[in-house]
């Protein structure tokens, strides 16, 4: 999919004629720098670096980075698929725990198979085919995401969001942030709280970078913000994204999101979850069962540029928590709005 | 007041035997350095760049600079008491808005004034006697609030607290960390969480700092966090303290107290402010009324040693949030424990 001048916001990904482009998210939000990549090691550095970060996103970058891997190949049909294995599984070992990267690259691989037995030539061009169509439908999911999203909402409304599950994420426009480019493009108003999201900061180098690049209103705060800023009445909406929705409606995200959940319950504010359906997992069935990774102090203590804090303190780093589903509001995935009973209406969504 | 190796935590204000010692707060917490005062500029620049800062501690050190500035003067009456006007008026000009200079300013100038009459030389000593009562007095309320406060409080106890009410910010040992120093001379063991505060980090730098120091157990946590940490039964009380209480018993404190005092609540978690009966301003009717000061987006986009967010972003920087009573359990003076309903309670105890 290439470079598409009606996507309102910086994109993070995308094809240009023959080659590969990658907004350097590393340089957020200082420089905007594009990366132009034309072979799979160079897809491979940019993935590992974090240049390109959000498991759609990598998943987008990894497929495409396939195909240039792939389409010198000599037409010797041996030779090319031994190298189209070997080229896959060198990208997916670019960050071996991030799902869409070996889904997308399996996905990939298979489709070619189907193609078994007619030129290299056209199998290369199956290749590119199925990279663009997961690009494609990863931005019409996300588009879809923001339509269910803006039958919630109103002209006018402050919305509050943590960390970024905006257009840099995805393919284009994101999940919590797709009804902000959405509600751009008929005219309507709304404004922005960014959480900065502490320790790693997505929240004030990605957020409000690519909501300030097309235009919206956007206001950073600190995270301990939200509280006194959900007070004044200035947020009629809390919109964030998932990492993980469990099978009882149980959402694991950012390190944060639970406490913006809960400052949301005591004000009366709806709390909504973006999610692809890709993210709800029925077979973890609550949160509980959901691992939470914990990070390095040094992303606390000196993810800043500056040491924060004495050496050697302790430190706690989760880098997600879990909100229980008595304080999610809705659940928004392609297929439309889910509400409680979530054990049921997930099931029902994703089986139907 | 002299260094006592009683108090376990860095002492950021004393006298040592004929000048003014200051722990340089502006270098920590990666730098332990102090500066020996001997003259009233130095005071000055030393309050004015923000090397001590704490109410009670300021005031504190300019009332040493205070004799520094007139125990050289000869003993002529007339130049005598000119300069000591002088001197506490440039000393005032430090930091404007600080109540507590201003105040231990006015008292030690009117202490002197009840000794004209008598030689320049006791007038001198009367001065030095009299920024001792003060500092030493200081360290009294420090206590009793901290001895009031144990009594709420249980050996083993995870504690939550936000900002730097510690020794530091204090003549010695805090008011909403006195009851752990104190706790710690008994034998007693804290887990203590302490919020990093965002943006100016007080958390980290100095409450991480000086209960390391004392040998306390402390664990950082961003700001976020705290939820999370409550969440998971960790916390059993949260102890803040506080720059003015209202007198409904709404209280002001450092920006993100409101959202710890909602999490609290919503835990089951009783929320403690420490407050010296000088921060209780029975003519301040409620919270509303006391006027929040904002602060430069600066603090919150370039604090940290690097620009964390985009060039030109809007941002929201409240140095205070006020918490209403009703999420307060108790307020914690040097007179005791204060509960609801606060507006009678309050003026009992203060005007009691």
């Amino acid at each position: 999919m290439k470079f598409n001048q009606a996507i309102p916001h910086p994109q993070s990904v995308f094809w240009q004629e023959d080659h590969l482009v990658l907004l350097d998210q590393r340089r957020l939000p200082t420089e905007t720098v594009y990366l132009h990549l034309t072979t799979p090691e160079e897809v491979w550095e940019a993935i590992a670096t974090l240049a390109v970060r959000g498991a759609p996103a990598i998943g987008i970058a990894a497929v495409y980075g396939l195909y240039l891997g792939v389409r010198g190949l000599p037409d010797q049909e041996e030779i090319f698929w031994a190298e189209l294995e070997r080229i896959a599984d060198f990208l997916n070992s670019a960050r071996p725990t991030a799902v869409n990267l070996s889904w997308a690259l399996k996905r990939v691989v298979n489709k070619a198979k189907t193609f078994k037995g007619e030129p290299v030539s056209s199998v290369k061009q199956a290749i590119l085919n199925e990279a663009t169509a997961i690009h494609e439908e990863d931005v019409r999911v996300c588009r879809q995401i923001g339509e269910h999203l803006l039958t919630l909402l109103q002209d006018g409304m402050g919305i509050l969001t943590h960390c970024n599950a905006g257009g840099l994420a995805t393919g284009a426009y994101g999940t919590a942030l797709a009804p902000l480019y959405l509600a751009r493009e008929r005219g309507w108003k709304f404004k922005v709280f960014a959480d900065e999201t502490r320790p790693v900061l997505q929240g004030a180098r990605l957020t409000a970078y690519e909501l300030m690049q097309a235009g919206i209103d956007v206001t950073l705060i600190c995270d301990n913000m939200a509280g006194a800023v959900m007070k004044q009445g200035w947020v009629q909406a809390v919109i964030v994204g998932t990492d993980r929705v469990a099978a009882n409606g149980d959402v694991a995200n950012k390190i944060g999101t639970y406490s913006v959940a809960v400052l949301a319950k005591a004000h009366g504010i709806p709390f909504y979850v973006a999610a692809p359906a890709s993210s709800i997992d029925l077979e973890t069935e609550t949160g509980e069962q959901i691992p939470i990774e914990q990070r390095s102090p040094e992303e606390v203590v000196a993810g800043m540029g500056k040491p924060i804090a004495p050496e050697g303190v302790q430190v706690y780093n989760p880098a997600f928590d879990v909100t229980p589903a008595e304080y999610v509001t809705a659940i928004i995935t392609e297929y439309g709005v889910i509400r409680a009973p979530y054990r049921e209406n997930l099931k029902r969504v994703l089986n139907g």
